[in-house]
């Protein structure tokens, strides 16, 4: 048994629960390495106690799991059949009358949630695994950290050819394609959230996406993305000059929020927490006078999702430990005028911590 | 107020609810043409039965939701803000003690259900939107339809780019990025899911994915793809020869598929069921021997999502109706030998059905 799974089984006991059910399929993923993206269909994963966990798949999937060395049961349902009925009586087997649950309180859906209370009047939900399963994820293992370092690689390799594609006239759009297009050719098959690049005043708005706005000389470019390595994401943000050097505004506020981003990241080290390493970035940029354009939190945490804990923010004050991954990531937008966004993300070392991505932060111009 | 939204309010009546709470980002953009992926923030849409509707959403997304144009309230939450809390005092603010409610119970979370239940005690959850909401979705307006027909058109580019790009010794991951690369240069950055590109017997696999197995002369090769336009999706697949002549047995298949896809495609309409509609299918395949290696159902239907209604198959007593779409995709996968699935997405007409995708389906080889 893999220690994420034995860390859930010792959770269970713990608890005193009679199951756990896990519906959300990246945390099936995290505890059982089978991948999947059931859609409206039910993947779930049940453990126990004392009896072997099962997992529970559409018929389709069962090679997949057998493929990933699944040792346990695995049952499927066909498409027409009724997949609550056949979860409950694969329940029984290991349990007549199970009375407290620990259910993913994030990720199970009222329907869900009411399937299991019709076949199980009597169970409870006293224990929420989303919880759990956060904390548990927040520490990173040796072998998580080394697919994230290998995510950073292909993110730097990601940037260079975004740079590479820079050229007077050609689109945000047209750079992403030639971002994701190498990424591919290279067998990265997925990006782990769609790429952003934004030119000029595009990038003043840190929730916009790439549009068909041509690249000119001038221009600040910001280049947000990151790729799935087997299931552990990469994400870094660099925005470069292009062709010729950019109005004095713009350097201004790189420069403001480049010492942001250096200043925390150097900052980092065990027992600082959350919400003093984003006042440390914030006051950077807060002395500049650039305070109000900076309208996001520092970071968040980051593995087999960019949407984990800890979220480096104003008001956590949990304290950073070796093995926590998360995003440095200062921004300064100004609508109207440019935005400047800078971005690692760092895994907390005993000391200190250690960037995943390595491309430099030097405010750099790129030829015509 | 849009169609979509009207057709809400007047669930919202005829249920004698208090208020409807919208929080899945699709029916987010189908009822306010506000499209996100909020990850794990909130974005949530209340509407009343005599209040205006509002919007909640992160404060980063204000902008975007003032963009397209909604005319109603929006309020927002920064991270560090408790959004249920903001919630409560907006529904307040319109309804001092809203007793029943309608929630997406496919969609909601325990945990926004239990965080609306401590602010509001009283309340109750007698409908379920997500059932009504799949029904809404069921007949496609005109001008849903058109842009399908759109996406159907990028997906026919698409199938081009991929044949295109068959040559001996390209990867089937090589192939997805090409396509995919050809399509974001016109600007469609969102394929409707992961490509799918299976040669040979990769193919046998009707739930597997591009891998670096090479395209070999003699091999089928089974392209699954489609394109998202403005929110509406494309689906098609098509399988073609690569180099020369197949193996009879892999020829032989491909024909059989081809006659379960057309006599369906061509046996389509009002009025027959969906059940129906699958056996059709399903009896040419099954008259050919080759039943036990079409493990699926016949069709899914398609819109905003590819994962709607109506299912196609066996147990599904539904009446098709003009301006249902759906996918027609019979498959017959025979392990170590070969895998054939053909399918059009089509709109059901007055008298039939008309097709998204128009690439040819004859069985065709591609030279080296």
């Amino acid at each position: 048994m893999n220690q994420h799974l034995t860390d859930l089984v010792a959770w269970v006991n713990a608890q005193h629960l009679s199951l756990a059910y896990i519906t959300d399929p990246t945390n099936i993923n995290y505890f059982t390495g089978f991948d999947s993206d059931p859609e409206e269909r039910i993947t779930a994963l049940f453990v126990f106690p004392d009896a072997e966990p099962f997992l529970f798949v559409p018929a389709l999937s069962i090679e997949g799991v057998k493929k990933v060395g699944w040792p346990y049961a695995v049952s499927g349902y066909l498409d027409h059949e009724d997949p609550f009925a056949l979860i409950a009586a694969e329940i029984k087997k290991r349990d007549a009358s199970p009375l407290r649950w620990g259910v993913e309180k994030d990720a199970l859906s009222v329907l869900k949630y009411e399937a299991m209370t019709r076949h199980f009047p009597q169970a409870t939900f006293p224990a929420d695994a989303s919880r759990f399963i956060e904390q548990l994820k927040l520490i990173k293992t040796p072998e998580e950290i080394a697919l994230m370092t290998e995510a950073g690689q292909q993110a730097d390799r990601a940037f260079q050819a975004g740079f590479a594609a820079l050229r007077t006239g050609i689109t945000e759009q047209q750079i992403v394609a030639e971002i994701e297009y190498a990424m591919m050719k290279e067998g990265v098959m997925h990006m782990s959230f769609d790429t952003i690049v934004q030119a000029g005043q595009d990038a003043a708005d840190p929730h916009g996406g790439p549009v068909a706005t041509k690249v000119a000389p001038g221009d600040l470019v910001l280049f947000d993305l990151g790729t799935n390595n087997h299931g552990y994401m990469s994400d870094a943000t660099r925005t470069v000059a292009f062709g010729g050097p950019v109005a004095p505004k713009a350097k201004e506020i790189y420069k403001v929020c480049l010492e942001a981003q250096l200043t925390a990241q150097s900052a980092v080290r065990p027992g600082l927490t959350a919400a003093a390493l984003d006042k440390i970035a914030r006051d950077v940029i807060t002395k500049a006078g650039y305070g109000e354009y900076f309208n996001h939190r520092l970071g968040h945490g980051i593995g087999m999702s960019t949407h984990e804990f800890p979220s480096i923010m104003a008001g956590n004050d949990m304290e950073l430990q070796p093995g926590m991954c998360f995003s440095i990531e200062p921004g300064i937008y100004i609508p109207g005028v440019a935005g400047v966004r800078i971005e690692d993300c760092v895994h907390v070392t005993a000391t200190g911590c250690e960037p995943f991505t390595h491309t430099p932060k030097d405010y750099t111009v790129y030829g015509l």
